[in-house]
């Protein structure tokens, strides 16, 4: 019952050919750019904005303001930002989106195998910015929740910080400990990680990450990639 | 500022050509089965096992008991279940597995806006199960939340539904209505939503759904396909 009884089949995990998915599209060009929709903010767009600059992927960066919102809302899949528009078909969610992404533009996993362990990884980031405490930051920072910022890091965002940062050293521990979650190519989990946990530095605490070495060695490699680099210095600052 | 001034360059959705990734590779086999280890429920581990079966590929259904739990939990990638061991490679996060194993057995989309679009749905399904009212109705049954179960169905659970399953409908009816959420053959995203709402009718209130038939259908059409029917017939039934 427990145990299924066919002939033992094993999918080996091959490397996957770019090329079939990537390589050949990118050749191919057509007039109108991919549209990135989110507020004028980091929050759960920047990520995305940095990945499709480290590939050098032409975009339109739509920044919606508050008063502009309402006009936009019924339009999106879900009635949320970010969405990312390509060729009129509207994709939502911030993960979706950086999967994607990071498959077009050669920056995820070279096997299935990496793809299915940079997801696990992407899944728990994404479960830390989804969390009461650290996930609220920017509504804080936002003014939608009314709390102390230095009350509600302490009590709210550091109990977070504690469950989860560990488990992401741990992560770029078992690529080799060479900075990055798999391979030797910065990929979009680790723009996400990067992205996700600097937020914390930049908006709640400097001493944040004092106790994760490896997280903030992440954050300084990718933000030191010229492509990034650039953007972040140009990168006008914003309240979240 | 806001855009940038790169070339109009994009990335055609070309399809993916899964011999790269899954055909070739299904045909070569090793000795050791893929090993698939949660505990002995549906809770996040079904709609794994149903899309194995759904794909023909053997896997050893560990199901781990409450005793035996202290023993395993160390060596969970993430001190969690569902994991899947491929070659020694445990991946956690269920919906990081469903992709692997959507891929892998060809349940995905079949290109990569396809593909992100049903990312798109699974996020929008895994939040579903992340609600603090449906997304804890298996702590409900298992007593680990100590609630009168129709009180927590009526004020708990229905608002979560009332909230998901009308998105869930619009994706079923953006496909031209035939009854899956991409293209014209099961993916990975619908076994993931099929187990996910069936087990409200199963477990809360057998007309949870009752208003949504679109997703009644998704259910119906998923627990037909001979794999799966014979499966849930053969299965044992569980508290949760």
């Amino acid at each position: 019952m427990d145990e299924h009884d066919q002939e033992p089949e094993k999918v080996l995990d091959v490397p996957i050919e770019h090329g079939a998915r990537t390589m050949e599209s990118t050749v191919q060009s057509v007039g109108m750019k991919d549209k990135f929709l989110y507020f004028d903010v980091r929050g759960r767009g920047e990520a995305i904005r940095q990945l499709m600059v480290l590939g050098g992927h032409s975009f339109e960066d739509v920044r919606i303001s508050m008063e502009e919102w309402p006009g936009f809302k019924d339009q999106m899949p879900l009635g949320q930002v970010p969405v990312l528009e390509v060729n009129g078909t509207k994709i939502g969610q911030s993960v979706a989106i950086l999967r994607y992404l990071g498959h077009q533009l050669r920056r995820a996993g070279s096997t299935p195998l990496e793809c299915a362990r940079l997801d696990m990884i992407g899944e728990v980031v994404q479960e830390f910015t989804n969390t009461e405490g650290a996930g609220k930051l920017p509504a804080v920072l936002l003014g939608f929740i009314k709390a102390n910022k230095e009350e509600f890091y302490k009590t709210k965002i550091v109990p977070d910080v504690d469950k989860y940062a560990p488990i992401i050293e741990r992560f770029l521990l078992e690529n080799g400990n060479n900075g990055l979650f798999s391979g030797d190519r910065e990929t979009w989990v680790d723009i996400f990680a990067a992205e996700t946990f600097s937020k914390l530095t930049d908006y709640a605490s400097h001493d944040a990450l004092d106790a994760y070495p490896r997280i903030q060695a992440l954050i300084t490699r990718i933000h030191n990639i010229p492509a990034i680099k650039e953007h972040i210095a140009k990168r006008k600052p914003t309240p979240a």
